[in-house]
């Protein structure tokens, strides 16, 4: 006999129907016919009857339905000859329809990481045709939509329940529930099967960005991001859980004005794409802990005190019309788990990310941004830490640091002179943090600075040619080296790097590779023994490694082992999106990651003592050609 | 050995400690002793170790704590010597403490019925004592709690978590939740488990009822009563559905509107107890079919339309900040079950009120609104059906009718002359359903009426008094009989009833009584097999039996049959309120009514042509002295 298999498959960018006949001699399962020939068929149970998910529609002999398989279907399906695949086996001829949302898998690219994800998000869609009323059963629309919608479906959202009666009406009984966990999140009339959107989310403190996604393709269809309106009550995290702490309307005026940036996100995307925001009907956060109290309105104010306890960690679930979101309101909208107060759900994005926990080898993931986040994983076994990294790399709490946009000196190279690139080809205006760590890496190999960070006396430094050497005067905050002259500058004034602001950049990258030190020994590891570094955060990309390396914020490593992966926050929210096991994974991973709190330790004061100091240019093994080498950089970071 | 009791027992307004010792040789279990002994302890599964609430707290050697008490009790229960008493034996002297709220059975009284309903909320508090982080183990302070809480709690609600880290470290960690299913509604900081108070509301058409009760105690604090705001958008259910169904905005304000009125009655309850509406954590609402879909928000439009189906009938749960209820925001409300589109909820509370499905003799309950339900129950199999009786009880479309407010003629009697008396002793204004219904009764015993409904000429009837016969005359409505003259009336003018408001009473009592005598037809009963006819609603009280009787509202049985239980539907949501078991009851009783369409029956339409006939006097058995006894009135009706 034959068993005739029909799916459709995503090519070209688009849907393509495929076709398959293969010879049997009934002693098999579909599902065990389906594998051999490498057609893929969703079962989540491994095809041993549990999940229910393997559903496709058979036309011909077969065996009869069993009794599983009547728990697991609705009398509709059945009715439509609908039957569990990893059951049914053919008694001649037959046809196998598989329905496509199950079929297909799909690439995500990401800046750095790659993987391939099954399109299975936890949110579905299903279309279903309702049994009209009659007067002799006067059943309710709710309790007739829910009797074909599945037994595992309990529940109706207000929201669905109160356009039910006339969304039923509309097409003649004929409708599509969206449906998430038990509950019907949303109900359209007819077939809307093909259009399921969902939306990304990374609530960072300075920039939120939000991902649109097509659930139905599996494609990422836009992007958008803002400043983070709470930017306005404090720059960084502590500035604002001491304004959210100072009262009830504090709070809430944090949480409505990230929902305002979030709104304005739905907003823009809604413009460029023509899909209202009602339309999306799914969201996935993530956010270091503080911003996701914030945008829940839950009170940061203990993550900030010893023993810096959240208010909650594990993953929260809650609706769109709660939060203030302007998708659909019934829309379920999950912050991801969080591993402590300063390990945050962005951090267990962008170790889903970059896959990182599955990883054989050493992996060390540094995420700078307003903290910096640290989490080592040696082959597996994973262990977090977070430091105040200070806004130092942002560029603020530095006399002339300014944040990464037009007119910021973003390269900085000295050979016999000072030469600078600046954002957006204009006259500087000030220095972000990349060229800030350029700078002082390029002055330690002068040897303007010293290892202990001094920034010598223009006297010591008379051997050096004078375009250098007149750079260095002193000034109101000790000694200060002129990046720039004022003939050269937007406003007219020298752009200076002063001795305390090299001591701020020493903390900064101190406590970072303190955290880095920390987390080795805990795993009984030495820097060599890291195979590989990633750089998460839009930091990650603009940053000059070999800078990095010589000023010791990163560990003396090969240059080749180190990677940028990019915003890989959003990466991992998105790939919650796309499939439900991503999700659980996510949880699962905040929970197997060990959170060391520095603050405690005595290691780690000794630790950071010793990483302010800047690598001593002997010990620096990098060929300094290599070095200058320019990374690839945007205007964004 | 001897197993000692401690318990509280409410009495004198009060809790009163009580404290037994029993002397056992250790073969029974504790929840045996205590059944022996008649000291309660609650066990919903029968003593069968599957419920898990049967919970005490042992001092003194027992058995060892078994699997199965591991599976149902935290450890934080285990710990603080909590056992299950179906389980634990006594291997020596023990003390036994029984909590508290489970002990209680509280007696409810109403008009017309006396339940006794064990305290057994589904909304509960418990008082924990939450473990304070470590800087080691920095868990949330969700989590914590949650740890702390049962394992069958798996929620918190969104406006608790917000508090809870500022509700946790204000009393040490000593916290009291509010729990309903698996989630934590609300938190307080130290202990207030004797706090809890729930709301039982009833939404008529007309009027609104809610009833404050205190959850710990059992007791009804407070009543209060508002008109329905939708009023102003229509009198009747029909057209409140057809101002709904003439756009989204309309339905949004209908459900605005019964929400101001909802919300006035929560500010009343407050200004007389002192008790904020955000402490009720808990609310029950029943409703008809259209009170609650408009309640809900949720299209009422094809209630109206054949095969008259409602958007839902089941039990619906949502919270109060869904529906815009100011108790507090995260309270379940939970909207009773509906029959059918014209059966609803409060249908279901009153039979739950009355118990009448458990009674083993024939019940036929009358709820006259302004729609009529009736519910024949013939030793508990039920059947239900709805009438539109017409708003002609309540007063209006009849020329003089009104509202039973001050200067309605509420009761008429002929003998000679005719007599009134009117509603806060004023001169009379119109008259209500309950005059209306006299005034027909009494002029169809001096035969102005015959028993066509005819009013018949002032030539038919000279043989009558001149007081009575000159009130005959002709009008614009046909013949019409002055009730009250110009003189005797607060606005100057006779007020009448024209052969036009006869008509429109036949028609409201004829559908009612066809109603009756198709759900006896269908039970196979006749009229003298009714046992009792419970009346309920408002309009219950008012009537007087033998009028209704008179003119076939009511069948043609003893008079001592017949018992008015008031407003039975909002007792049945407080029963729902006090005990999780009532609540369940609902359900299955919604479920277990048979709902008769009479619309759709020709046997209808011939009983109800027969039915708008009135009664032939010589048919009515009543003695006409008992017949004028005055049933007690009150001013609200």
């Amino acid at each position: 006999m034959e068993v005739t298999f029909k799916w459709q498959e995503q090519s070209h960018g688009g849907w393509q129907p495929r076709r398959k006949t293969v010879k049997t001699t009934g002693d098999k399962t579909v599902l065990g016919l389906a594998r051999e020939q490498d057609i893929k068929i969703e079962a989540m149970c491994g095809g041993r009857g549990r999940c229910g998910r393997c559903k496709v529609f058979v036309h011909g002999p077969t065996n009869e339905v069993i009794a599983s398989e009547e728990l697991m279907l609705s009398k509709e399906e059945l009715a439509g000859g609908v039957r569990l695949a990893c059951y049914v086996r053919p008694q001649g001829d037959i046809e196998i329809e598989i329905p496509t949302s199950k079929t297909e898998l799909m690439q995500i690219l990401t800046e750095g990481a790659e993987q391939t994800v099954p399109l299975a998000p936890d949110i579905t869609k299903t279309y279903l045709v309702v049994k009209k009323p009659e007067l002799e059963t006067p059943q309710g629309d709710r309790e007739r939509l829910l009797s074909v919608a599945g037994s595992d479906i309990t529940e109706l959202s207000l929201g669905a329940m109160a356009e039910l009666p006339e969304v039923l009406r509309k097409q003649d009984h004929k409708v599509t529930i969206t449906r998430w966990q038990e509950r019907i999140v949303a109900i359209e009339s007819g077939d809307t099967t093909s259009e399921l959107y969902g939306m990304a989310v990374d609530i960072g403190t300075t920039t939120v960005v939000g991902s649109l996604v097509d659930l139905h393709k599996g494609e990422e269809i836009a992007v958008a991001a803002r400043l983070n309106g709470q930017a306005a009550y404090g720059s960084d995290v502590i500035s604002r859980i001491e304004y959210a702490s100072s009262g009830t309307s504090q709070g809430r005026r944090l949480q409505k004005s990230v929902m305002d940036t979030l709104n304005g996100i739905v907003t823009e995307l809604e413009e460029r794409t023509g899909i209202a925001g009602r339309r999306i009907a799914r969201v996935i956060l993530v956010g270091n802990t503080c911003m996701q109290h914030l945008a829940m309105g839950v009170s940061p104010t203990y993550i900030a005190r010893a023993p810096y306890v959240p208010g909650f960690s594990h993953r929260i679930d809650v609706t769109a019309a709660q939060l203030g979101l302007t998708v659909h309101p019934d829309a379920p909208v999950t912050f991801l788990p969080n591993v402590a107060g300063f390990v945050g759900a962005d951090t267990v994005g962008v170790v889903l990310a970059t896959n990182m926990a599955h990883e054989s080898h050493r992996v060390l993931m540094i995420d700078v941004g307003t903290n910096g986040e640290l989490v080592m994983s040696n082959g597996g076994k994973m262990v977090a830490c977070s430091t105040a990294a200070g806004p130092a790399f942002e560029g603020t709490q530095i006399t002339w640091g300014m944040r990464a946009g037009e007119g910021a000196i973003e390269v900085v190279t000295i050979n016999g002179d000072v030469e600078t690139q600046v954002i957006g080809g204009t006259r500087p205006r000030g220095m972000c943090g990349s060229g800030i760590i350029d700078l002082v890496a390029e002055l330690l190999k002068v040897d303007i600075i010293d290892d202990t960070g001094r920034l010598r006396d223009s006297a010591e430094i008379h051997s050096l040619p004078e375009q250098l050497s007149s750079r260095v005067r002193s000034g109101e905050a000790g000694n200060e080296f002129v990046v720039a002259w004022a003939h050269e500058t937007a406003e007219g004034s020298d752009i200076v790097i002063s001795q305390r602001d090299i001591r701020e950049l020493q903390l900064a990258k101190g406590a970072i590779r303190a955290g880095t030190a920390i987390l080795l020994k805990l795993l009984g590891l030495e820097d060599t023994d890291i195979d590989e570094l990633l750089l998460a955060g839009a930091f990650g990309n603009y940053l000059r490694k070999e800078s990095a390396v010589a000023i010791g914020l990163l560990p003396q490593i090969p240059l080749c082992k180190i990677r940028s992966v990019g915003n890989a926050a959003r990466v991992g929210a998105k790939l919650c999106l796309l499939s439900e096991a991503y999700l659980e994974e996510a949880s699962r991973l905040a929970n197997a990651m060990d959170y060391v709190e520095l603050s405690g330790r005595s290691d780690f004061q000794e630790a950071f003592m010793e990483a302010m100091m800047f690598p001593l240019l002997s010990t620096n093994g990098q060929d300094s050609t290599e070095i200058n080498k320019k990374l690839p950089r945007d205007q964004t970071g």
